[in-house]
């Protein structure tokens, strides 16, 4: 629909639309609130049959199952033909569709590298938990299912993965995750690798929280911080211009 | 979220929700209405920020691209190792990604049989325009661009090739494209196909059309209907069973 055919039934005053569709207190006290996600769900009932004459359509299509299909193929690992040794782990993939999800894994994989030719591939920069999330991405376009306590590190992690292997959209949903995770003792090495990785909207909102009253004298204590000073010294540089008065 | 976390806000007497959301004869007349199709944006607007803390996020994640990856590899044809002969064209693919996508091509390129070491598959009951089409889809979970005019006739050709690679969500895609398309010049072979492949909501849609005032009788004179006489002698006696005073 363009835009132009948009309709909006909703006036500031009356007609269309809640004015009050519930109280904020109620919602963050109500079990409909989970991890922060609140799901709307808008039923529309037609009462009647629009048309007298059309056929009616009683084929329901179900929704795209072709990452289901292809994070099938990856647990199988069926018609594998290079594997990775990362760490104590080995995984079994397929050159096709690494080189189609990362322009790095194609050089690597179909080019005339090394590898081309090699069917085990040592991977000896990477935590076997990462580069398993990592598979787990470039065949479902997803994160595995992760527990919020650890979603944030595995995040970090993945964020240079996504980097090195030049998958943009992974590298932005890490970026926003970590931008949902900052807090007084993620925010400096969060702060250290948006620099490294060249993530301006995450280093951003670092750069917000840390202006935050209070929050910039409790991180300078956190080994984080030395941790930023020594790799980024530029960035700190940067913050205390923002803070000149 | 779960069915028990789902919460109406609307009653059948009262409250939320919209008793005379629009007028049948006003949506019919109005320029809302387009391809017999009506689209709703629910905008949900929350006044007032619910956390006082959040940092905000920036970050945009754009919409998956898997598909089109996967579509790019199937157009470069980059490291494919099968290639199928169809008619006069040949077409190169990966058999990874076919047997993750049908059972059938699973058991072909992958299984004992005596595709499985041949690089050069021939395919000599399709016509090239269809299997493109297969391919298309199971690369990319959609179908190709294709004219109003010939979407119809290649939609009957891509159920049975959906059909014999046991391709579930395809077949019912061209079931459903088959359903808006039923008119008498294509009813009778669409009838015949519905029955020789099993598609019950189809073979209703075209029942209910034959059995509107006019059609059969203009039906009957056609060629298709002489095809859907010899090959689907028994849909006609359920027809006539249900035409039955």
């Amino acid at each position: 629909m363009q835009p132009s055919q948009l309709r909006t039934f909703s006036t500031k005053d009356t007609g269309w639309g809640f004015g009050q569709f519930i109280k904020r207190k109620d919602l963050e006290e109500s079990p409909y609130l989970r991890d922060d996600v609140f799901s709307i769900r808008c039923d529309v009932t037609v009462s009647k049959e629009i048309f007298t004459e059309p056929i009616p359509q009683h084929v329901v299509v179900p929704p795209s199952n072709m990452h289901h299909h292809l994070g099938q193929l990856l647990l199988a690992g069926e018609a594998a033909d290079v594997t990775f040794e990362v760490g104590e782990e080995t995984f079994a993939a397929h050159r096709c569709i690494l080189a189609a999800r990362s322009p790095v894994f194609k050089a690597e994989l179909l080019g005339p590298m090394k590898e081309k030719t090699a069917t085990r591939v040592l991977i000896d920069d990477m935590e076997a938990r990462v580069f398993k999330a990592l598979l787990h991405f470039i065949y479902t376009d997803s994160l595995p299912a992760m527990d919020e306590g650890g979603a944030a590190e595995i995040a970090q992690h993945l964020l240079v993965a996504a980097d090195r292997y030049d998958m943009e959209r992974l590298k932005l949903i890490c970026e926003g995750k970590l931008c949902d995770h900052i807090c007084k003792s993620t925010v400096a090495t969060t702060l250290a690798l948006a620099e490294q990785h060249g993530c301006g909207a995450l280093k951003k909102a670092c750069f917000k929280f840390l202006m935050s009253p209070g929050n910039l004298k409790v991180v300078m204590e956190s080994d984080g911080y030395e941790h930023l000073r020594s790799s980024c010294p530029s960035v700190l540089d940067e913050l205390v211009a923002k803070l000149a008065p």
